[in-house]
Protein backbone atom coordinates (compact mmCIF):
# COMPACT_ATOMS: atom_id res chain seq x y z
CA UNK A 1 0.00 0.00 0.00
CA UNK A 2 1.56 3.53 -1.03
CA UNK A 3 0.41 6.49 1.27
CA UNK A 4 -0.02 9.74 0.06
CA UNK A 5 1.65 11.24 3.37
CA UNK A 6 5.35 12.22 3.22
CA UNK A 7 6.92 11.53 6.53
CA UNK A 8 7.15 8.29 7.77
CA UNK A 9 9.19 7.87 10.46
CA UNK A 10 10.81 4.45 11.97
CA UNK A 11 10.32 4.28 15.75
CA UNK A 12 9.98 1.79 18.20
CA UNK A 13 7.05 1.46 21.18
CA UNK A 14 8.38 2.43 24.11
CA UNK A 15 5.21 2.82 26.30
CA UNK A 16 1.12 3.03 25.80
CA UNK A 17 -0.79 5.34 28.57
CA UNK A 18 -4.60 4.03 28.03
CA UNK A 19 -8.27 5.88 28.66
CA UNK A 20 -11.03 5.12 27.82
CA UNK A 21 -11.36 6.86 24.50
CA UNK A 22 -7.37 7.63 23.74
CA UNK A 23 -4.54 5.72 23.85
CA UNK A 24 -0.75 7.93 23.93
CA UNK A 25 1.70 5.62 22.24
CA UNK A 26 5.40 6.70 23.49
CA UNK A 27 8.28 5.75 20.88
CA UNK A 28 11.70 6.29 20.30
CA UNK A 29 13.07 6.87 16.51
CA UNK A 30 16.87 6.82 16.92
CA UNK A 31 16.88 8.86 19.84
CA UNK A 32 14.05 11.32 19.31
CA UNK A 33 10.98 10.88 21.29
CA UNK A 34 7.35 10.35 19.59
CA UNK A 35 4.00 10.22 20.50
CA UNK A 36 1.44 9.51 18.97
CA UNK A 37 -2.50 10.00 20.43
CA UNK A 38 -4.68 7.06 18.73
CA UNK A 39 -7.92 5.46 19.61
CA UNK A 40 -7.96 2.53 22.19
CA UNK A 41 -9.86 0.63 19.25
CA UNK A 42 -6.61 1.63 17.42
CA UNK A 43 -4.02 0.41 19.74
CA UNK A 44 -5.84 -2.96 20.30
CA UNK A 45 -5.90 -3.50 17.38
CA UNK A 46 -2.28 -2.78 16.40
CA UNK A 47 -1.60 -5.23 19.23
CA UNK A 48 1.13 -2.62 20.24
CA UNK A 49 4.06 -3.87 23.22
CA UNK A 50 6.92 -2.17 24.05
CA UNK A 51 9.91 -2.77 21.63
CA UNK A 52 7.43 -2.97 18.54
CA UNK A 53 8.76 -1.41 15.10
CA UNK A 54 6.21 0.97 14.19
CA UNK A 55 6.03 3.78 11.31
CA UNK A 56 4.94 7.15 12.61
CA UNK A 57 2.78 8.86 9.73
CA UNK A 58 2.13 12.03 9.03
CA UNK A 59 0.98 14.77 6.58
CA UNK A 60 2.81 17.67 5.44
CA UNK A 61 0.44 19.45 5.87
CA UNK A 62 0.17 18.49 10.17
CA UNK A 63 4.14 19.33 10.48
CA UNK A 64 5.20 23.25 11.95
CA UNK A 65 7.95 24.53 11.50
CA UNK A 66 10.21 26.14 14.05
CA UNK A 67 13.18 28.13 14.03
CA UNK A 68 15.27 29.98 16.79
CA UNK A 69 14.58 33.31 17.16
CA UNK A 70 18.48 34.12 15.72
CA UNK A 71 20.29 30.86 14.73
CA UNK A 72 23.17 32.81 13.40
CA UNK A 73 23.97 34.92 16.88
CA UNK A 74 24.39 37.66 14.79
CA UNK B 1 8.51 29.51 24.97
CA UNK B 2 6.98 25.86 25.48
CA UNK B 3 4.65 24.01 23.49
CA UNK B 4 2.23 21.45 24.39
CA UNK B 5 2.96 19.22 21.04
CA UNK B 6 4.62 16.40 22.28
CA UNK B 7 7.07 15.61 18.59
CA UNK B 8 9.61 17.90 18.44
CA UNK B 9 12.54 16.45 15.28
CA UNK B 10 15.84 17.96 14.73
CA UNK B 11 15.95 18.62 11.04
CA UNK B 12 17.95 20.70 8.02
CA UNK B 13 16.19 22.06 5.37
CA UNK B 14 17.25 20.46 2.14
CA UNK B 15 14.62 22.48 -0.24
CA UNK B 16 11.51 24.41 -1.01
CA UNK B 17 9.25 24.06 -3.59
CA UNK B 18 7.06 27.54 -3.94
CA UNK B 19 3.28 27.78 -5.10
CA UNK B 20 1.34 30.63 -5.02
CA UNK B 21 -0.21 29.93 -1.85
CA UNK B 22 1.88 26.83 -0.35
CA UNK B 23 5.44 25.78 0.39
CA UNK B 24 6.71 22.34 0.65
CA UNK B 25 9.33 22.00 2.90
CA UNK B 26 12.06 19.09 2.32
CA UNK B 27 14.18 18.35 5.73
CA UNK B 28 16.46 15.76 6.67
CA UNK B 29 16.48 14.40 10.34
CA UNK B 30 19.01 12.00 10.49
CA UNK B 31 18.60 10.18 7.41
CA UNK B 32 14.66 10.46 7.56
CA UNK B 33 13.49 12.42 4.99
CA UNK B 34 10.52 15.22 6.45
CA UNK B 35 7.82 17.51 4.66
CA UNK B 36 5.97 20.18 5.79
CA UNK B 37 3.63 21.95 3.43
CA UNK B 38 3.28 25.60 5.28
CA UNK B 39 1.93 29.14 3.53
CA UNK B 40 4.08 30.72 1.44
CA UNK B 41 4.24 33.70 3.99
CA UNK B 42 5.44 31.25 6.59
CA UNK B 43 8.14 30.07 4.50
CA UNK B 44 9.04 33.89 3.86
CA UNK B 45 9.10 34.73 7.69
CA UNK B 46 11.20 32.40 8.47
CA UNK B 47 13.53 32.76 5.72
CA UNK B 48 13.97 29.64 5.12
CA UNK B 49 17.27 28.44 3.41
CA UNK B 50 19.22 24.95 1.97
CA UNK B 51 20.72 23.80 5.67
CA UNK B 52 19.55 25.57 7.86
CA UNK B 53 18.00 23.96 11.31
CA UNK B 54 14.56 23.64 12.27
CA UNK B 55 12.17 21.70 14.30
CA UNK B 56 9.33 19.75 12.91
CA UNK B 57 6.87 20.35 15.38
CA UNK B 58 3.65 17.78 14.96
CA UNK B 59 0.77 17.34 17.70
CA UNK B 60 0.64 13.70 19.42
CA UNK B 61 -2.68 13.65 17.83
CA UNK B 62 -1.86 14.15 14.46
CA UNK B 63 0.32 11.29 14.45
CA UNK B 64 -0.98 8.37 12.50
CA UNK B 65 0.57 4.37 13.39
CA UNK B 66 1.39 1.91 11.22
CA UNK B 67 2.70 -1.58 11.41
CA UNK B 68 3.72 -4.27 9.27
CA UNK B 69 0.87 -7.02 8.68
CA UNK B 70 3.32 -9.93 10.07
CA UNK B 71 6.28 -8.04 11.55
CA UNK B 72 7.27 -11.60 12.86
CA UNK B 73 6.87 -13.31 9.82
CA UNK B 74 4.64 -16.08 11.39
CA UNK C 1 -24.33 27.52 7.15
CA UNK C 2 -21.79 27.00 4.49
CA UNK C 3 -18.60 25.66 5.05
CA UNK C 4 -14.96 25.62 3.51
CA UNK C 5 -14.74 21.99 4.30
CA UNK C 6 -14.70 19.80 1.33
CA UNK C 7 -15.88 16.37 3.28
CA UNK C 8 -19.48 16.05 4.32
CA UNK C 9 -20.49 12.29 4.59
CA UNK C 10 -24.21 11.19 5.26
CA UNK C 11 -24.13 9.16 8.03
CA UNK C 12 -25.93 7.69 11.39
CA UNK C 13 -24.60 7.01 14.72
CA UNK C 14 -23.82 3.21 15.95
CA UNK C 15 -22.52 4.01 19.24
CA UNK C 16 -20.38 6.26 21.31
CA UNK C 17 -17.42 5.31 23.56
CA UNK C 18 -16.87 8.04 26.55
CA UNK C 19 -13.90 8.73 28.65
CA UNK C 20 -13.58 11.82 30.67
CA UNK C 21 -12.18 14.13 28.02
CA UNK C 22 -13.06 12.48 24.95
CA UNK C 23 -15.48 10.90 23.32
CA UNK C 24 -15.20 8.15 20.10
CA UNK C 25 -18.43 8.45 17.74
CA UNK C 26 -19.07 5.09 15.83
CA UNK C 27 -20.63 5.67 12.51
CA UNK C 28 -22.15 4.12 9.21
CA UNK C 29 -22.65 5.68 6.33
CA UNK C 30 -23.91 3.42 3.28
CA UNK C 31 -22.38 0.20 5.13
CA UNK C 32 -18.92 2.02 5.63
CA UNK C 33 -17.73 2.40 9.26
CA UNK C 34 -16.60 5.67 10.46
CA UNK C 35 -15.09 7.39 13.60
CA UNK C 36 -14.66 10.72 14.68
CA UNK C 37 -13.02 11.52 18.47
CA UNK C 38 -14.78 14.70 19.69
CA UNK C 39 -14.51 16.06 23.12
CA UNK C 40 -17.28 14.60 25.49
CA UNK C 41 -18.57 18.84 25.73
CA UNK C 42 -19.48 18.37 22.21
CA UNK C 43 -20.71 14.63 22.65
CA UNK C 44 -23.04 15.95 24.95
CA UNK C 45 -23.98 19.06 23.75
CA UNK C 46 -25.08 17.14 19.94
CA UNK C 47 -26.80 14.95 22.30
CA UNK C 48 -25.87 11.84 20.11
CA UNK C 49 -28.01 8.74 20.02
CA UNK C 50 -28.54 5.58 18.36
CA UNK C 51 -29.48 6.19 15.12
CA UNK C 52 -29.26 9.83 14.77
CA UNK C 53 -28.45 11.11 11.27
CA UNK C 54 -25.82 12.83 11.57
CA UNK C 55 -22.85 14.62 8.77
CA UNK C 56 -19.33 13.52 8.99
CA UNK C 57 -17.19 16.72 8.00
CA UNK C 58 -13.77 16.43 6.95
CA UNK C 59 -11.42 19.30 5.86
CA UNK C 60 -9.54 18.44 2.49
CA UNK C 61 -6.22 18.63 3.79
CA UNK C 62 -6.82 15.74 6.35
CA UNK C 63 -7.26 13.10 4.04
CA UNK C 64 -4.45 10.73 3.15
CA UNK C 65 -4.61 8.65 0.28
CA UNK C 66 -3.78 4.87 0.07
CA UNK C 67 -3.85 2.95 -3.24
CA UNK C 68 -2.74 -1.06 -3.43
CA UNK C 69 0.75 -1.29 -4.44
CA UNK C 70 0.06 -2.89 -7.95
CA UNK C 71 -3.78 -2.44 -8.62
CA UNK C 72 -3.29 -3.70 -12.07
CA UNK C 73 -1.84 -7.01 -10.67
CA UNK C 74 1.18 -6.64 -13.35
CA UNK D 1 0.40 -2.47 6.88
CA UNK D 2 -2.03 -1.81 9.58
CA UNK D 3 -3.27 1.55 10.37
CA UNK D 4 -4.05 3.21 13.71
CA UNK D 5 -6.41 5.43 11.69
CA UNK D 6 -10.44 4.64 11.84
CA UNK D 7 -11.71 5.81 8.55
CA UNK D 8 -10.46 4.15 5.27
CA UNK D 9 -13.37 5.33 2.32
CA UNK D 10 -13.13 3.56 -0.72
CA UNK D 11 -13.29 5.70 -3.57
CA UNK D 12 -12.89 6.75 -7.33
CA UNK D 13 -10.77 9.35 -8.81
CA UNK D 14 -12.58 11.59 -10.49
CA UNK D 15 -10.05 14.16 -11.35
CA UNK D 16 -7.06 16.10 -9.95
CA UNK D 17 -6.39 19.82 -9.56
CA UNK D 18 -2.40 20.82 -9.67
CA UNK D 19 -0.91 23.77 -8.16
CA UNK D 20 3.03 24.26 -7.80
CA UNK D 21 3.11 22.43 -4.53
CA UNK D 22 -0.61 20.54 -4.02
CA UNK D 23 -2.88 19.53 -5.96
CA UNK D 24 -6.23 18.53 -4.99
CA UNK D 25 -7.96 15.24 -5.95
CA UNK D 26 -11.78 14.75 -6.26
CA UNK D 27 -13.06 11.07 -6.02
CA UNK D 28 -16.17 9.54 -5.67
CA UNK D 29 -16.99 7.47 -2.72
CA UNK D 30 -20.74 5.44 -3.96
CA UNK D 31 -21.91 8.79 -4.87
CA UNK D 32 -20.56 11.22 -2.15
CA UNK D 33 -18.11 13.70 -3.44
CA UNK D 34 -14.59 13.64 -1.61
CA UNK D 35 -11.63 16.09 -1.86
CA UNK D 36 -8.17 15.29 -0.95
CA UNK D 37 -5.38 18.25 -0.63
CA UNK D 38 -2.14 16.52 -0.73
CA UNK D 39 0.85 17.34 -2.18
CA UNK D 40 2.13 17.55 -5.93
CA UNK D 41 5.21 15.18 -5.20
CA UNK D 42 2.61 12.61 -3.50
CA UNK D 43 -0.03 13.00 -6.68
CA UNK D 44 3.06 11.67 -9.31
CA UNK D 45 4.40 9.29 -6.69
CA UNK D 46 0.96 7.76 -6.80
CA UNK D 47 0.66 8.05 -10.27
CA UNK D 48 -3.27 9.04 -9.94
CA UNK D 49 -5.23 8.31 -13.35
CA UNK D 50 -9.28 8.78 -13.96
CA UNK D 51 -11.16 5.72 -12.65
CA UNK D 52 -8.19 4.91 -10.36
CA UNK D 53 -9.37 3.07 -6.72
CA UNK D 54 -8.00 5.03 -3.65
CA UNK D 55 -8.69 4.79 -0.25
CA UNK D 56 -9.35 7.64 1.78
CA UNK D 57 -8.06 7.46 4.93
CA UNK D 58 -9.07 9.90 7.74
CA UNK D 59 -8.12 9.79 11.42
CA UNK D 60 -10.52 10.04 13.77
CA UNK D 61 -9.45 13.33 16.19
CA UNK D 62 -10.09 14.80 12.46
CA UNK D 63 -13.51 14.20 11.98
CA UNK D 64 -16.18 16.69 12.88
CA UNK D 65 -19.68 15.97 13.05
CA UNK D 66 -23.00 18.17 11.88
CA UNK D 67 -26.33 18.09 13.11
CA UNK D 68 -29.42 19.40 11.84
CA UNK D 69 -30.40 22.11 14.69
CA UNK D 70 -34.00 20.19 15.02
CA UNK D 71 -33.43 17.04 13.01
CA UNK D 72 -37.13 15.81 14.98
CA UNK D 73 -38.58 18.73 13.48
CA UNK D 74 -40.28 19.41 17.10
CA UNK E 1 -26.62 22.75 11.78
CA UNK E 2 -24.68 22.14 14.97
CA UNK E 3 -20.82 21.23 14.76
CA UNK E 4 -18.88 19.38 17.43
CA UNK E 5 -15.72 22.07 17.26
CA UNK E 6 -15.34 23.92 20.05
CA UNK E 7 -13.50 26.57 18.75
CA UNK E 8 -15.69 29.45 16.59
CA UNK E 9 -13.87 32.55 16.20
CA UNK E 10 -16.19 35.36 14.37
CA UNK E 11 -13.82 37.52 11.94
CA UNK E 12 -13.62 39.59 9.01
CA UNK E 13 -12.17 38.54 5.70
CA UNK E 14 -9.19 40.98 4.99
CA UNK E 15 -7.73 39.43 1.74
CA UNK E 16 -7.50 35.96 -0.24
CA UNK E 17 -4.18 35.09 -1.79
CA UNK E 18 -5.18 32.46 -4.93
CA UNK E 19 -2.48 29.58 -6.01
CA UNK E 20 -4.29 26.68 -8.25
CA UNK E 21 -5.25 24.57 -5.76
CA UNK E 22 -5.08 26.69 -2.57
CA UNK E 23 -6.29 30.05 -0.99
CA UNK E 24 -5.16 31.61 1.88
CA UNK E 25 -8.01 33.34 3.37
CA UNK E 26 -6.30 36.89 6.03
CA UNK E 27 -8.83 37.72 8.17
CA UNK E 28 -8.99 40.18 11.01
CA UNK E 29 -11.00 38.59 14.97
CA UNK E 30 -11.12 41.65 16.61
CA UNK E 31 -7.52 42.79 16.16
CA UNK E 32 -6.19 39.33 16.05
CA UNK E 33 -4.91 38.01 12.35
CA UNK E 34 -6.12 35.03 11.33
CA UNK E 35 -5.51 32.81 8.23
CA UNK E 36 -6.86 30.17 6.91
CA UNK E 37 -5.70 27.94 3.96
CA UNK E 38 -8.67 26.12 2.07
CA UNK E 39 -9.34 24.85 -1.35
CA UNK E 40 -9.93 27.46 -4.19
CA UNK E 41 -13.02 25.74 -5.16
CA UNK E 42 -13.99 26.71 -1.40
CA UNK E 43 -12.42 30.02 -1.86
CA UNK E 44 -15.07 30.27 -4.82
CA UNK E 45 -18.39 28.79 -2.84
CA UNK E 46 -18.21 30.80 -0.04
CA UNK E 47 -17.41 34.16 -2.52
CA UNK E 48 -15.44 35.30 -0.21
CA UNK E 49 -14.98 39.17 -0.24
CA UNK E 50 -13.22 41.72 1.83
CA UNK E 51 -15.23 42.77 4.71
CA UNK E 52 -16.76 39.32 4.52
CA UNK E 53 -17.94 38.44 8.21
CA UNK E 54 -17.18 34.50 8.55
CA UNK E 55 -16.36 32.02 11.53
CA UNK E 56 -13.22 30.10 11.82
CA UNK E 57 -13.90 26.94 13.08
CA UNK E 58 -11.27 25.20 14.76
CA UNK E 59 -11.62 21.81 16.11
CA UNK E 60 -10.15 21.32 19.65
CA UNK E 61 -7.65 18.70 18.93
CA UNK E 62 -6.00 21.13 16.19
CA UNK E 63 -4.92 23.71 18.98
CA UNK E 64 -1.80 23.71 20.46
CA UNK E 65 -1.10 25.60 23.42
CA UNK E 66 2.46 27.32 23.96
CA UNK E 67 3.41 29.57 26.68
CA UNK E 68 6.26 31.71 27.73
CA UNK E 69 9.31 30.24 29.36
CA UNK E 70 9.17 32.04 32.79
CA UNK E 71 5.67 33.82 33.00
CA UNK E 72 6.14 34.67 36.25
CA UNK E 73 10.11 36.26 35.75
CA UNK E 74 11.29 34.31 38.41
CA UNK F 1 11.64 30.58 18.46
CA UNK F 2 9.54 31.65 15.48
CA UNK F 3 6.79 29.21 14.32
CA UNK F 4 5.73 28.78 10.61
CA UNK F 5 1.76 28.03 12.54
CA UNK F 6 0.08 31.77 11.32
CA UNK F 7 -2.49 32.01 13.80
CA UNK F 8 -1.63 32.68 17.64
CA UNK F 9 -4.66 33.95 19.86
CA UNK F 10 -3.78 35.18 23.02
CA UNK F 11 -6.12 33.59 26.08
CA UNK F 12 -6.24 33.04 29.55
CA UNK F 13 -6.71 29.71 30.95
CA UNK F 14 -10.83 29.02 32.26
CA UNK F 15 -10.43 25.44 33.47
CA UNK F 16 -9.16 21.79 32.59
CA UNK F 17 -10.43 18.50 32.67
CA UNK F 18 -8.11 15.93 32.71
CA UNK F 19 -9.11 12.00 31.74
CA UNK F 20 -6.35 9.66 32.03
CA UNK F 21 -4.62 10.19 28.44
CA UNK F 22 -6.38 13.36 26.95
CA UNK F 23 -6.47 16.94 28.84
CA UNK F 24 -9.05 19.63 27.41
CA UNK F 25 -8.60 23.18 28.18
CA UNK F 26 -10.87 25.63 28.25
CA UNK F 27 -9.75 29.35 27.83
CA UNK F 28 -10.94 32.99 27.34
CA UNK F 29 -9.61 34.98 24.54
CA UNK F 30 -11.38 38.47 25.00
CA UNK F 31 -14.60 37.31 25.10
CA UNK F 32 -14.22 34.11 22.99
CA UNK F 33 -14.28 30.09 24.28
CA UNK F 34 -11.28 28.81 23.05
CA UNK F 35 -11.22 24.82 23.52
CA UNK F 36 -7.45 22.70 23.35
CA UNK F 37 -7.32 19.38 23.50
CA UNK F 38 -4.04 17.85 24.40
CA UNK F 39 -1.99 15.49 26.14
CA UNK F 40 -2.26 15.17 29.69
CA UNK F 41 1.57 15.04 30.16
CA UNK F 42 1.83 18.21 28.08
CA UNK F 43 -1.21 19.58 30.20
CA UNK F 44 1.59 18.80 33.41
CA UNK F 45 4.57 19.99 31.63
CA UNK F 46 3.14 23.48 30.85
CA UNK F 47 1.42 23.62 34.53
CA UNK F 48 -2.02 25.19 33.10
CA UNK F 49 -3.58 26.88 35.89
CA UNK F 50 -6.54 29.22 35.87
CA UNK F 51 -6.01 32.80 35.04
CA UNK F 52 -2.49 31.75 33.33
CA UNK F 53 -1.90 33.54 30.19
CA UNK F 54 -0.96 31.10 26.95
CA UNK F 55 -0.94 31.68 23.10
CA UNK F 56 -3.43 29.48 21.67
CA UNK F 57 -1.66 28.26 18.19
CA UNK F 58 -3.37 26.99 15.05
CA UNK F 59 -2.11 25.79 11.69
CA UNK F 60 -3.88 27.82 8.77
CA UNK F 61 -4.89 24.55 7.19
CA UNK F 62 -6.64 23.65 10.65
CA UNK F 63 -8.79 26.09 10.01
CA UNK F 64 -12.40 25.86 8.56
CA UNK F 65 -14.52 28.67 6.96
CA UNK F 66 -17.92 29.50 8.29
CA UNK F 67 -20.42 31.64 6.48
CA UNK F 68 -23.83 32.18 6.77
CA UNK F 69 -26.36 31.05 4.06
CA UNK F 70 -27.30 34.79 3.28
CA UNK F 71 -25.52 37.00 4.91
CA UNK F 72 -26.68 40.26 2.99
CA UNK F 73 -30.58 38.57 3.72
CA UNK F 74 -31.17 38.71 0.39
Amino acid sequence: MKLSARNRINARVVGVTRGEATANVEMDAGGTRLVASITVEAADELALFEGQEVIAVVKASDVILAVADDPAGG
